[in-house]
């Protein structure tokens, strides 16, 4: 007998203020757990939230005509009136649609902010602590070794020691319930922060990243043309295929500290190399 | 110096009939080539398009106005009336939400067919060819060598002859190029098939397969609690964990001849045993 990872989806619904009528907004298929924290994480990621007072709170719906299992599948999040605004702002586009965010350089504009640099983070990780980090983080998973189905992401500091780990069937939401939490708990931005991720670095992920302040983003597989190319812009240090002794860094490698016999750097040639460090 | 994996977004636009205006339906991340595939396939496995009738013409936007570069992640799907009529529900379903497709319950109701039968093949598979599989898809994977950052999807016949492949940094970007070229080809239903995936096997990948008539599914890794469900309420063969010269089979284990010494079938305590077969 094997157990397998749990998916159902959950869905997410807005409204504004303390009242009124939540509209869905987005259903995502995940491990149950933690949804709080996917919400806020997610929330967080597309731009919705920006400070705390931006949600007001995260409730099951209050309906007694729903049935209860369905309930533990939906979670409303009201919001204040600007959050909830930028909400409709995002919906609209997802609906009507535009030449805006079709290209790659458009996305990463759309994700880099307007007013502000890119990811300052004096954080500076030694290559020797950097390489222990995919092993601790596959000691924290309780589930993975049962199931295998689940992806982790985990948050260390400079030494190398881990804060939280969060696992979920998508690799999406275990970073939106890692971040998230540390949202919900006011610990932003995440500048002191390493993120580690059991999958690929993709787009997404790395958007989610650079959203949250975090100055390195390392995934033990590979990542995307379009992440590194973020992750030059946003000022991100970028690491791929993290297994001891060897990693590759793609972008902002003065965060890593003494490269060490295995380590190698990689630069894609397409990207040019005057935007790299 | 590595080859990264390329990332870049997809918008794809529904129009009803040859002209009119296009509006955008849905922005997917994959790996540029085989885009017309990809939208077909996305298509059908979202029920839109049900015949090969319902897909006019896939083009690229024809504004002279839109930057040739951006007009490379853009196609405009022209549908039949009846099709885009189904496209205008699902949408408007997404945007206002309901209650349903809330709970797993509900997900697999949706998905599995209201006319018609589960999943109707006659395919048996021994398993000496099933075990032969990854390796083959592997072999035919002419990316992930280099950069390891693409999945792969595959179909192969009864004798365990690959028939096609895709890749793409997405899962199920690649499933649904798979199953829109041959879609698009009118090779449908896809009942002497057996796909074969190199991510895991969550509820949209069974869904897409179910949809498209597959018998079998196998998955290198995990499925999910709600795949499982999915495929024995649909009459789907579920294969995960097919790592030589063991594997799992979670619903409809008669499909595979000759459990071999290594096989082992796999139940989940939840669910109900008098669903299997």
């Amino acid at each position: 007998m094997d157990s397998l990872a749990v998916e159902e989806p959950l869905e997410i619904r807005l409204r504004a203020g303390g009242s009124g009528p939540a509209e869905a907004f987005v259903t995502t298929m995940r491990t149950p757990g933690h949804d709080d924290d996917l919400a806020a994480g997610l929330l967080f990621a597309e731009g919705i939230l920006a400070e705390r007072a931006d949600l007001l709170d995260l409730a099951r719906p209050s309906d007694p005509r729903i049935d209860p299992e369905l309930k533990e599948n939906v979670l409303v999040a009201s919001l204040s009136d600007a959050a909830f605004a930028r909400s409709s702002v995002l919906k609209r586009r997802t609906v009507m649609g535009s030449a805006c965010g079709v290209c790659g350089k458009t996305s990463i504009e759309n994700v880099l902010p307007k007013d502000g640099p890119p990811i300052a983070s004096s954080l500076v990780l030694s290559s020797a602590v950097l390489v222990a980090l995919p092993e601790r983080l596959r000691q924290s998973q309780s589930v993975f070794g049962e199931t295998g189905g689940l992806h982790a992401a985990g948050l260390f500091d400079a030494e190398g020691r881990l804060c939280a780990a969060r696992e979920d069937i998508g690799r999406h939401n275990a970073v939106d319930k890692l971040i998230g939490s540390f949202w919900r708990d006011g610990r932003f931005p995440l500048s002191g922060f390493v993120l580690v991720v059991s999958g690929r670095a993709g787009f997404e992920i790395a958007q989610k990243a650079a959203a949250a302040g975090i100055p390195i983003l390392a995934s033990v597989s590979a990542p995307s043309s379009l992440a590194v190319e973020l992750a030059d812009a946003a000022g991100l240090t970028l690491v791929g295929f993290l297994r001891p002794p060897r990693y590759n860094v793609y972008s902002h490698r003065r965060r890593i500290r003494g490269g060490g016999p295995g380590s190698v750097e990689k630069k894609d040639a397409s990207i040019p190399s005057d935007n790299m460090p």
